[in-house]
């Protein structure tokens, strides 16, 4: 699809081009700022110095396209993650629309907090208390069916104090960060602590991200045919956590290349860090420090959700470039005006 | 790295080139066969027609790029999986190795017989067995010495009946179909039992199919930050196992897309065959049937490793094409002689 589009795009263009070599395309990029979303500071000079770098063929720096592997954290890094993340929106919506055959719930902890929608309970939850939400309310579902919902919800659910749909509330920067690096010859893949069922179905309109480049958490399914019709079942079971740890795990089962940037927003994103930012030639890591309350949020070490201590320590003795989202980005969502 | 590839190709192939639209690649392909290893029987004009239904824009049978998906099984479908599957063969030459440091071995089922390379009893050993073999070897590997050990040993173990490496024990109709598909906008994948870090260092290469395109079995990995250097260490516990009904499972995690064409070679194919053939729209479902002992082997239901029965039996019901080796296909290998 990649060559396609580009084919198409360079028609349109030029209207009529003789393509003998690949300069053309990179005279065409020069022409226009790729990243007009972003002050002229620290940040996107560091994204542009990369980039030049390992796309410079014949330079110490270069890295050949196979190997342009970009990853990105979703929750607080692609997208808002306050006052709760998306999903857990969802999960709590559908346990209050499960809770009328399950009254036990209304004393059972964490459906009890669930069902009060008590953020600071959820978060106190931990893991195994958020898995237990995550799976109770669409075991025996298909695949199919989860995707129907949630894409009802998603097309129809409005954040409280923006009031835009939840795939409005992106970050403008980093769509065209997105947009520079495939331009690049990167790959972009998101690597998320979701559930890949609930982000695929959006990520490719959103942020142009095929649902095979989507990595994150999942639940069991289990292959059913009945009459002569087959379906993936939900299982009430964990599969696997695409955080912390994990997700250098998730990136070597799912992509097999370590990548060469990373992006990140949270202390769940400080082990993809490393193992992006340790491997030899050049690297580039970057965490969104949300520190615009008023445009935004302004959070870190003490968040309930998308807590970010030990990465933010360990940025400058790592090399880690920290986007002070109020100072670099001069436009924070597509909606605004500018 | 698709539309460099293409771009270089389309540069050499005329010097030089008006590029004023998608035309000219059409009229490239159709000027030769796709498929010049196949006979012209009933399985390559099904490929065609599919690919002519799929492709043409406006009419009811046009899908998308976007969901022009293909899954292949590797051992047996793309590759010789006779007289042993080749990581099998791989495992066995760790246990060797390994086995100076385990003497209690030599009497251990099912160690015993890996160290015997007895074929009957190996099979027999059954999925929990050959789990046993295929995680004793390696545990505390970090991903990256297994790769190292497993690249030294695919680029210099030949097949003891052709004396060639595994890696050109691969079958040229195939590639020639991975190939067609792909300049028909298809994605394809690799699905397959063996493990990805086994086939993940060579499919490109061979196959054109890069390591994100490649869904398979795994063992645990657990990331290690030691001194500064992170890795991701092997643990000894299965992960999960893309077979029979788990293909769909890996297909759903992996791809996050239901095929459209599917082309497999065993019963563990049967669960991705239905997965994929039961969905609405136009679809392909191809089982390769090893007929040619002489040029290649002759097995089906009696084989240890890759027995197809059932699969077989419900080809003709569910409109999935056989294809007898013997009489559907010129050439098997790429390095035959014409």
């Amino acid at each position: 699809m990649l060559w396609t589009r580009f084919f198409l795009k360079l028609a349109t263009f030029t209207g009529f081009v003789i393509a003998a070599g690949l300069s053309i395309v990179s005279t065409a990029l020069a022409q226009s700022d790729p990243l007009p979303s972003w002050n002229d500071t620290a940040p996107k000079a560091a994204i542009i110095r990369f980039v030049k770098a390992v796309t410079a063929e014949g330079s110490a720096g270069f890295v050949p396209v196979d190997e342009r592997i970009a990853v990105f954290d979703n929750e607080g890094t692609l997208s808002v993650e306050q006052p709760l993340p998306p999903q857990l929106s969802f999960e709590l919506d559908c346990i209050q629309a499960a809770a009328l055959e399950h009254p036990d719930w209304a004393t059972t902890p964490p459906f009890s907090a669930a069902l009060e929608r008590n953020v600071k309970a959820l978060a106190q939850a931990g893991e195994d208390g958020l898995a237990q939400i995550m799976v109770a309310s669409h075991a025996g579902w298909s695949t199919s069916a989860y995707e129907t919902t949630l894409s009802g919800w998603i097309a129809s659910t409005r954040d409280a104090r923006f009031k835009r749909l939840h795939t409005e509330l992106v970050y403008k920067p980093m769509l065209e960060l997105l947009a520079y690096l495939r331009a690049n010859g990167f790959r972009t893949f998101v690597v998320s602590n979701s559930g890949i069922d609930f982000i695929r179905p959006w990520t490719e309109a959103i942020y142009g991200v095929p649902p095979n480049q989507v990595v994150g958490s999942s639940i069991k399914t289990k292959f059913e045919l009945t009459g002569g019709r087959p379906a993936l079942i939900r299982v009430p079971e964990l599969n696997f956590v695409s955080d912390n740890a994990g997700k250098p795990v998730a990136i070597h089962e799912a992509i097999g290349h370590q990548p060469i940037a990373t992006f990140g927003n949270s202390d769940g994103d400080l082990e993809m860090l490393q193992w992006t930012m340790m491997g030899r030639g050049p690297r580039l890591g970057m965490i969104v420090h949300h520190t615009d309350a008023e445009r935004e949020y302004a959070y870190d070490r003490n968040a309930d959700f998308g807590s970010l201590e030990k990465a933010l320590a360990a940025a400058p003795a790592n090399g880690w470039t920290v986007i002070d989202m109020k100072n670099d980005w001069k436009t924070i969502f597509p909606f605004e005006q500018k």
